[in-house]
Parts: structure tokens; sequence; C-alpha cells
């Protein structure tokens, strides 16, 4: 391959392969940074990656998803397998970075190195969440890691698509939320390929089985995500109990297993790539107007005119950035 | 003009104008339907636009915002003028429409003819959300309203944008909320030009209007939301006692005549027209790609054996849509 070795992150890439944790976070934050010049050594390890299997977990804000993957960990690196945790945190005004991640995420797994975990922050108006997040699940798998859990607050597009770009996807529910809660959560309850209920500790935790079932029932889900007959299972956990978590890595393998034998994975995956290249096409689009706005003075004055509409704009916005 | 009488909605532009509120109801459907041939029609509406202000308002899940959206929206009418809302809810899967809206919205407004509310569903996977709730605004401005007030919850980055495409940007805090809900509410703070904290009938509400005046000290805002020296305010309201809702209207109209004077309207709306132009942009290349698939085999192909990377994949999209 012509693979030009003085592209940043091209000498990394072996020592990804070998699971050397510093040039995998090195290479992750090449991802994040977004710079065309490590596109290479990015597009290198894409070509690299395809092994482990991805798992997204999503929850509403007060559901438990941080404790409930960090148990998850402990009992996936137990069965003998090695981890990845990529964490999606809301971002600081502050210092940019993540807000909750780091602090959260000194736990006992740090000491593990059968483990890695990242926060990545979502940066408010940029974009490109969806793309570098992927992309730090791509270096993750191929540094050889078995499974990959995204974690990620079930709101905003963004938000879920990236839980939406993993093989099997967990959601969590937790008792005695309130009702706005309840109505975000409502848009993320048709992605789940497995629903957790946690905190079954607390007395509340049965009505909120009972509807997540009573909605099953019902046929609440997005048809195209179930393929070849997977029935959703309802898990009650307790994270300060460790109750369910086996049940729960049970059923995320027995997932796994039912995409392969069904062929449904390889559906997957083409539905996850389609949605990669869109967000990125999205990023290029955005970024290219960013870079471009002198030259687009002409179609603002008459946009500010209101001679032309921002629909008319933007397809000429289209036509302008491939003639660039 | 060469206006076509026969495109949806050329027949609804005289009744929009005169404020017929079918008229507008309609002509808001056919923005959220998103219709080639309604184009035409919205193209004129955003023609009629610009006249009214438009008032941004946000917070996180438990902050109070509809319930202080209805008493802000009684202040504004018993100052004479007529109020248009957008109110932005996530949406059900199960019926595919906005689940707390209606239910909330039944009050007293709803008799008044100078008031017209609409609930806009966030709906699922297919984007748009920002290029419809903001074509619901043109509509309303085309039809006279002389403040319309968008609100949402301040989660997800679409949600985000659409708040930024505000004249004047509301951000309500409250106190009492957890960490996690705190964290999101992180990341919104920096776009207000008014800060509210809602339920200052609580004894805990002083400790939140505290933190965020000591944040607004530190500098904690986004320069350039903050054209020509606006102090940010912290204004204590509470929807029950409708203590402080004068203040917030005083403020929302010190904040108008301080953009009209300083010259920053003009560059705000210069900023908010950037941006649909964008937004409009990414759901025209999300919408090819979604026409396009069959056209995309060979790449998908690609693709799956790891042959080419969603980057590269993302710029033979770019050049496809052109050549289509």
């Amino acid at each position: 391959m012509s693979a030009n070795k003085k592209s940043p992150g091209m000498d990394l890439l072996d020592g990804v392969e070998k699971g050397n944790v510093r040039a995998i976070a090195r290479m992750i934050s090449l991802a994040e940074a977004a710079k065309p010049e490590s596109r290479p050594a990015l597009a290198e390890i894409f070509r690299r990656a395809g092994n482990a299997h991805v798992i997204g977990i999503t929850g509403v804000p007060g559901s438990g998803k941080s404790t409930l993957v960090d148990v998850l960990a402990k009992a996936m690196r137990a069965s003998g397998r090695r981890v990845g945790i990529v964490a999606i945190d809301p971002s600081s005004p502050f210092s940019g970075g993540a807000i909750l991640g780091d602090r959260v995420r000194m736990t006992e797994l740090t000491c593990d190195d059968g483990v890695f975990i990242r926060s990545m922050a979502t940066r408010g108006a940029l974009g490109g969440l969806a793309r570098s997040s992927l992309e730090a699940v791509d270096v993750l798998d191929a540094a050889g890691f078995d499974l990959i859990l995204i974690e990620t607050v079930g709101v905003g597009q963004d938000e879920v698509d990236v839980v939406r770009a993993a093989h099997t996807v967990v959601v969590i529910s937790a008792p005695g939320l309130g009702d706005e809660i309840q109505a975000i959560k409502a848009g993320i309850l048709e992605i789940a390929d497995i629903h957790v209920v946690s905190k079954c500790d607390r007395p509340d935790s049965n009505a909120t089985i009972t509807d997540l079932k009573g909605m099953l029932t019902l046929g609440v889900r997005a048809m195209d995500m179930h393929e070849g007959g997977w029935r959703v299972p309802v898990l009650p956990t307790s994270a300060e109990t460790v109750e369910g978590i086996d049940d729960l890595l049970a059923a995320i393998d027995g997932h796994a297993k039912h995409l392969a034998d069904t062929g449904g994975l390889e559906e997957r995956r083409r539905r996850i790539l389609e949605m990669r290249v869109l967000k990125t096409a999205e990023d290029i689009i955005r970024k290219d107007f960013r870079d471009g706005r002198d030259k687009l003075s002409g179609l603002m004055k008459s946009l500010q005119e209101r001679t032309m509409d921002p629909h008319e704009a933007a397809l000429k916005l289209l036509d302008r950035i491939n003639e660039g």
C-alpha cells in the first residue's frame, strides 16, 4: 500500500494493533481533532476494524447508565474478554472538555489493562460527535477489544444516532423519574434490542417493568431494528446489589449470537455504515461552509434581502462546494 | 411574480397574511411535511417574514419551561401584542406526534385569538427539526405576530440550534435538579441572553441564582452571542406566584431594543440565516441519500469490504448528488 508514513498517526498503527494504551489514546485524539492529514491513518484503522461486538447503552438522565456500564464491564472482564468503553458526556462550557466522565470513571476498572475507557465531549455547535465517537470505536476495534460499549445520554439526535450505530442496543429505564424525563425516554424506547430497568431494589420498579412489557406486547418497536424475530427482553437490574447483571450479559451475548445466526449482523453493519457515510457527508458540508464563509457573502446578501430563501441558498451552497 | 398558483400553499398566502388561524395551521403543516411542491409557497412566506421579534426559550427537563411560557405569553398579551408559540416536544413512538404539548397547552390561552400555539414533534431519525420549526416561525412572522416564542428542551444539538436561531435567547434554570441534569444544562448556559431561575418560591433557589451570577462574573459566555456589551441578567421567577414575569418581559424588550440600537440585530439575523442554510443543506443531503440508496450499492460494497472508509464514501456521495 502507498500509505504515507509521514501522515500523523501512521506511526501509531502498530501500537494500536498491539493494544498499546498510549498509541490507542493518541489515535483517538487524532479522530477527535479531525485534521485532514490524519485521514490516511484513520482510514487504515477502519480497514483493520470490524471484529468487535459493539454495544450501545443509553437512557435518560438519572437512569443510572454510568454505574451500570461499570458493573457490566466488570462482568465482561470476568468472562475473560477485553472491554473498550467510549463514554459520551455533555461538554463543559468552561473547559471545553467532558465534565462527568473522568470523575465517574475513577473506579477499580482503571487499574485493569483489559479495559480501556475514553470520555468524549459533545462539544457545542461544531458537530462531528457521531463521526469522532465511531472512529474511536474503530480504534478500539482495531486494537483487538472483544466488546466495545458506547454510552450516551439518550437525548438529542446525534446521541441517539451514535447508540444506533451499535450491534446491540441497550436502553435503560429507571423507576420514579418525572413526566418530562419519561417523555424524552419515549423517543428512545423503540431502538432497544434489550431493555434494562435499573434500580430494581426500589419498590416502584415493578410498575416500570410492567409498562415496558405492556408496550412490547402492543408491538411498539421499530420493525427494521429487530431482524429475524428477536424477542426484546426486559431485564431488572440493580447496580447496588449487582442483581441482573449476569442476565444482561447473557442477553447481550444471546443477541450477538442471534444476529450471527440469522444474518442480521450483516444487515445491521450495512445500516450502520450507511449512517456513518451520511453523518460524515454532513460534517464535510458543515466544515466547507465554515471555511467558505467569505465566498458566500453574495448568497448571504440575497438571503438578508429575502430575495432568496434558505432552501434555494442551500442548493446553491451544495453546488459551490463541488466547484471548489 | 411568476408564482405558480397550483403549487400547494399558494392559495393560503393571503389567509396567512390576514392572520387566519386555519390558513396558518395548514401552512405550518406544509412546512412539516417538507414536500418539494410546497417550496414556492414557503419561499414566498420567507420573503414576507422578518418583522417579528423571535424569542428562544430553553431549559433542562423539569425546569418548568412550558408553565413559564404560558405566563409569559399572557404578560405579552397584556402589553397589547400578538404572540405566536412554537413548542417543540419529544415525539411519541406510538402516535408519531408530540406527547406533551397538546396536553399542557389546554389553557386559557387557547381561547385568545391573539395567540397561536403550535406543538411540533422531534420525530425520530429523519432530521429536519430545525428547518421545519424555523419555517413555522416564518409563517407566524408573515402572519403578523409581534412576538414569537420558540420553546424547546435544551438537550441535543438540533434543539439547541433551534433556540439559537432566535433574536433573544432565554435559558431557564431550576433549583434542586440532579447532577446529570445540571451537567446537560451546562451546555446551554453560554447561549443565554437572559437567565431565568424558575421556582424561586423554593428556598434553595438563592443558591442557583448565586451560581449563575458567579459564572457570569467569570466571563462564562460565548462572546459572539453578546454583541455590543449586553449585560446578561439573572432573573428569579415563579410561575406559581407570577413573580418576576414582568421583569422578564422588560428584559426581553430591553434586549430587543439593545440589538436594534447597537446594530446587533443585523449581525444576529445574518448568523441565523447562515445556520438555516447549513441545516437545510444537511437536510437535502440526507434526503438525497435516502432516495438514492440503490445507486449507492457499489459504494456500500466497498465499505462493507472495508476497501473504502466512510470519509472517502462521503466525498463520493457529495459528488454523486450533484451529478443526479
